[in-house]
């Protein structure tokens, strides 16, 4: 987008890729794909994510910024064609959900290379996922370290503020600890809710349970219920974040327990007061982040 | 409702006193309200939500139907007044969220008292919450035993029938442990998780956990940040069937969390997967619960 010939390479079109392309492709930006499979490029023509599509990493030859819209195992180990397709002068970025990770595969792999992470919705996924203004006032952070590019960082700035998003930084081990406390360990904390209600061993209970569960189990066991590749992928790039996310869970689930067991119900309300107040501290859509 | 010439008496209009009125009025019943302050009763007549309303339990005296539509702690330490107000021959029913207790409470002191449990949201409260249709398609579970009289029980369900909702009957004990599960327990496990995002000691990870927290943490922590006098009720008044699902949720927790710590992510695939699969049998609006 910095050179008015150029064009944007998006590798990999599910919902990420696929809502960038359509978002670009809205403001007259020229848009090259690529995917792995022609039935996923015929989709993706037809859906208009993009202006061309191919399955030859050759294809992005031409473009000064690459997103790379990868699942993380692909990501972390990417083709060796895809490495060596991306122009040595373009923009190089990605959008995955674990930052640390990435900066190791990448940071040896291309000059331009800037980790980036724009938070968004991930219910669906596939070529039929993408939609437009999926990115409106979502947060998009980046986390540059001593090997990137300023320069590099501007132009996946720019590319975050046309799609409108909230632009933040930060270094990859914090952005990835915050990551696992309010995304990566909340899947595994509702997976063992869903979990422990599907263990009940008395037959009755477990279809009352089923029969009665209402919207507020339908909320709490949604990210848990999900997509078990995406949670694997989370807890495995994100492992030791996760396991202190848990840790940490697991004692404020004890100190909440213990006031049960010893029938403590003013400090259970003083903690039930606390967690109401914090709620709407992780709620503000408008949050500023200054580090 | 037996009657043509008796009245419903709702004891307590906030969201689900307020929101049965709303929809008996509908019919053309004759409801009448019986709250607590004079200013709240000016309310109910205003929004609409009873014929009548008063302070003084005698206004219950024609009524051949009361709904003791009161908080917990208020079912579980009834008034005298109340109680002796409440006319020998009606049926009297409760919509509390905990069964045992409330039997054991009701059963000495009302010949016709049949324990019910009306499932619907509780996100708003008070006087202002009430609303048509709360009822319509959600289950009301009634939890029978020696003591109650058929004749009562059909009463109630003609009642919930005419609110529209799926009428089911279990064990008072039964149905609290499957409320402990999906309903009492969660909360605790979703305020654990607003405590640990709150505890965060790194002031910049704390900032961007706010910053960057999706609808995913959105949902996850719905319940645990909701009314702490709520939550209080809910672990007091059935705190061994909590205690027993807290057990088994922290098993679960244990079993994901152990998975992470050996790298097992086969394993790990394994309980995503099958939470996945569990979870649209707790979203079935239409399960039928059969003991």
């Amino acid at each position: 987008m910095g050179r008015d010939s150029g064009c944007v390479g998006i590798v990999g079109l599910g919902l990420i890729g696929g809502s960038i392309g359509l978002d670009l492709l809205s403001q007259g930006i020229e848009v090259q794909g690529l995917v792995h499979r022609s039935a996923t490029a015929e989709r993706a023509m037809h859906r208009g994510l993009v202006t061309a599509v191919s399955t030859d990493p050759s294809c992005l030859a031409h473009c000064d910024l690459v997103i790379l819209a990868l699942p993380i195992p692909a990501l972390l180990h990417p083709p060796a064609e895809l490495v060596a397709a991306l122009p040595a002068d373009a923009v190089v970025t990605d959008v995955a959900s674990v930052k640390q990770p990435v900066l190791d595969t990448w940071n040896d792999r291309h000059p331009g290379f800037v980790a980036s992470h724009p938070m968004a919705g991930t219910a669906q996924a596939g070529v039929e996922a993408g939609q437009r203004d999926l990115f409106q006032g979502r947060p998009w952070i980046a986390t540059p370290d001593a090997d990137t590019d300023p320069k590099a960082l501007a132009v996946v700035e720019d590319l975050a503020g046309r799609l409108g998003s909230r632009w933040f930084t930060a270094a990859a081990s914090q952005h990835d600890q915050a990551v696992a406390m309010i995304s990566h360990m909340p899947v595994l904390v509702s997976a063992a809710l869903l979990r422990a209600a599907g263990d009940e061993r008395d037959p009755e209970i477990r279809a009352l349970a089923q029969a009665l569960a209402s919207s507020g189990f339908a909320d709490t066991s949604r990210v848990g219920g999900g997509n078990p590749d995406l949670g694997v992928a989370m807890a495995s790039s994100n492992r030791e974040a996760v396991l202190k996310a848990l840790a940490a869970y697991r004692w404020s689930l004890e100190q909440l327990e213990d006031a049960v067991i010893k029938t403590n119900w003013d400090q259970l309300h003083k903690e039930l007061s606390r967690t109401q107040a914090l709620r709407p501290g992780f709620l503000n859509t408008e949050a500023e982040f200054n580090p």
